[in-house]
């Protein structure tokens, strides 16, 4: 036979295996059931519930947020008001930001020497204070000198030094409860082409100018309040202002591209980052100068800043129908059917009463000895 | 027979299923042709395009840009320059940043009661202004008292309040089309231990002391023109020069480390982020100030900052052969194969006219009454 | 037979292919040696080793950083500390920040014209020097002045221009060795509902008052040395220090949270981003200006900072068992199965000497001119 013989017979002739068909009511059924509960797992978990047939990507995302509010307090240096400039760290409206809720000011430091805080590093003599050593906690480089009235080392800083022993309480921006944010964002889906902003189709400028958010009336509105915010955190705002925290701003898309492109909407949650639960370093606070020149001398005023630091987490998943992954599944189950067949093999061979006789159906010997089995065909 | 003979006899022993060799041209070809598709699907789709056989990974990446180039204005504070260090924010290269190209200056604003901006509180009588509340939209807190002249409320703020009503056009720091901005990143792909440089092998510190980016002629070149890349985003310079803007440039790093990794370059792509398309809020712009002390007062200078806010966004997706991808798809492929033969079998046992004599060469019944069937065998 | 018969027919019913029982050692051997490989494949790695019957999730992840220690210089300004609020940049705590090792102050700048340093425009005539014009790499806009002194065109800029021809060497800030970062990191496994901190659950405050990070002896402890990261980043201190540099601190959460969540621990390690290993752009540096008022002239201190930058990775993968991707496997792997049978199979019927012999008892022919081969059965 020649090869293309070979060839045209293998291209017009067609395989399928030969098979038993047991009639017998208890395997028959064990079987049907076990197949179709492989049957309901691809076609309800895999494809309804985990939806299998789709591909998915997640989003390149940008975020600008914008804080609208004044402040106002009324303390030893007088009355004074903090507008956006003044409370917002960073000002260009990052994703990532902090709002001050209470401060330690200290005016007018200037480089040279005074004693340190008490409870920093305490002497008795000059001796406890090694001249020109660091203290990795202290404000500045110690001269040797002990100074008599505060028991502690004299030290080479910008001075006076920070006397942060009390945190104001209640905090002095109170007020920041009353603060907005508002959030724009932008996320576009590489693979599938689609680019969408949380001001979706029905904000326009108009809405946005006096909506406020709010889980159930106004889930879309990108503007909140700082202390809603808190609330849907968990969190006491007294606390939180007065020590600092950190609160996660997560906003969701989770997108079926399957169905109209206008159901993709953002979902907001917001999470404490790192509350009081944690034993180990509460609160949220850092340090900020502000230098300037007063007759010829450089000063600063030192700010140790508490406050609430906003993280704006961009959570994106899209999904939309896909035949590679499909198939895969597909394919995947027609793997698990045949998990079934061997399942249901193993009853019909080793369990059934008649099993030698099914053995014999099944199966064919290729050795003679084999072949003069009773039932064997 | 013992277990042990039974286990011999399994090793010794080994099964293949018995098929019908269904010599029949129509139903050949057809199967075939069904075979060669699920072939062709799984060898061409899921492996050459889709790349199949390969796992894939994400970049850990690090961004850090410098922005060269000045400014130069010449307003009612007379002439001056800008440079990198006034007009970057943050300054220190950051991977999203902002570059001022307008601005509002309010000088020596100091602390103390002024009457508001027309528009954000008006008034007639002092019962318009509630002493001691707060607009959430206004510059500080209300004192009580209408100030005839201006006819709106006086407030406790900085002094005097910003008069944002008109944003100069054309915008003052138009030069800033000719900065330029330079983009080092690096990316680092964990799973396959390739660490990469947007400076890749061709690009050494000559090349780049005279290079500028163009998408045909320099695509590798890290330097950019502001005014190129506002162009390749399909924007308008004079426009978001004038309100500002963000454009995202991201980085894209598709690398297939089958092959040489000295391929694996960035693209880079711009996109306009929050353009003129959107009607709600156009525009990028955020407060910020100086402060200083004159006279023993604290003074600030406010700027309002209009300007383009870049996002470096890089994105990566790194392929290699691996084993079990490749695995996995050939068995998902097997499965599909088996999605053909059932289809084929459909087609021989209820289509066909000699139907009946394929069911009886396919199947063999366990039951008496239908072993007397004619053809049975 | 009706419908409702044929129904019935297929539940009772259950289909089992008909196989041959080949009683062939090689082949035996052979075949039950590929099925066991294609077993051990799956069992050892899909699922021991790459952990194929868990899903997989990223983490959203919070950083919030602290640096602690004091800095000493002394130069021609006289002695002077630095403090947090000096030397990092930006100050809030963010995940990417600059620690200043190195500098070049330029202090007293206002805006006026003065000569360009030698080098970035030199002339040796008016001509030389167009007026109005810049020039990329310059500090301001020409007067179109050749400026006799010094050979260099007279530019309109802050005054006097920064000399940044010498970058000071032994650097300025080597305390910058001991100064300690705290990094606090909390991470969310969205899809396991699991929240972790990088305070595991043996770090308390006693333990972070005193530990500081080694990687084998405190591998959890959140305070790392400067001096010990660059060390561990395989950098040289010094000139990391005077020209800057970039270093990728990684903090990897590999997590399997089918063992206690508590086994979830971050594991650090530390890489030179933008080392001197690239021939071109070694080093970080950005410029930064503090403007104050002096004799109500508007002047700023212009700081050529040279430092270390940081960026924070979180990097997270966290596996838990989950039935889909199980299923995939087990599904995936019994189509392997299917290839492994194809193969033993190819060997039966064409390579063995008695391939004839097998080939009648696998196959069934349909067409009667081969029913009547000797061993046909």
């Amino acid at each position: 036979m020649t090869i293309l013989c070979a060839l045209s017979d293998f291209f017009f002739e067609y395989e399928t295996p030969r098979q038993v068909l047991v009639r017998n009511r208890r395997v028959g059924v064990v079987c049907r059931l076990i197949q179709l509960g492989v049957l309901v797992y691809i076609i309800g978990w895999v494809f309804i519930y985990e939806k299998g047939y789709q591909s998915t990507d997640t989003a390149i995302s940008s975020v600008f947020t914008k804080m609208k509010g004044v402040g106002y307090t009324n303390d030893s240096g007088g009355e004074r008001v903090w507008d956006v400039a003044d409370y917002v760290f960073p000002s260009q409206g990052d994703s990532s930001f902090v709002v001050m809720t209470n401060y330690i000011m200290t005016e007018g430091q200037s480089m040279g020497t005074c004693p340190e805080l008490p409870g920093k590093h305490d002497c008795s003599t000059d001796a406890d204070c090694e001249g020109g050593s660091f203290k990795r906690t202290g404000n500045g480089e110690m001269t040797g000198v002990c100074v008599k009235r505060t028991k502690t080392c004299e030290v080479l800083a910008w001075c006076p030094v920070e006397d942060d022993r009390e945190v104001p309480d209640p905090p002095l921006l109170l007020s920041a409860e009353n603060y907005t944010l508002f959030i724009k964002n932008s996320v576009t889906f590489p693979a599938f082409d689609v680019s969408r902003s949380n001001l979706v189709e029905d904000i326009d400028s108009n809405y946005i100018s006096r909506c406020l958010y709010h889980p159930d009336n106004a889930p879309l509105c990108p503007i909140f309040k700082l202390g809603d915010i808190i609330k849907l955190s968990d969190l006491d705002f007294q606390t939180i202002a007065k020590v600092g925290g950190a609160i996660g701003i997560v906003v969701d898309w989770t997108c079926n591209f399957d169905v109209d492109v206008k159901h993709c909407k953002p979902e907001y949650t917001f999470h404490g980052l790192y509350g009081s639960k944690e034993g180990a370093s509460v609160g949220y606070n850092f340090r900020f100068a502000r230098h300037y020149m007063e007759d010829k001398i450089q000063k600063r005023t030192l700010l140790k800043v508490f406050g609430i630091r906003f993280d704006i987490i961009v959570h994106s998943l899209a999904r939309k129908f896909d035949i590679i992954p499909t198939l895969t599944a597909i394919g995947s189950g027609v793997g698990i059917f045949g998990v079934a067949t061997v399942v249901c093999d193993l009853v019909l061979l080793y369990l059934l009463p008649k099993r030698e006789f099914y053995k014999n159906m099944k199966f064919k010997y290729t050795d003679t000895q084999v072949q003069v089995r009773p039932l064997q065909k």
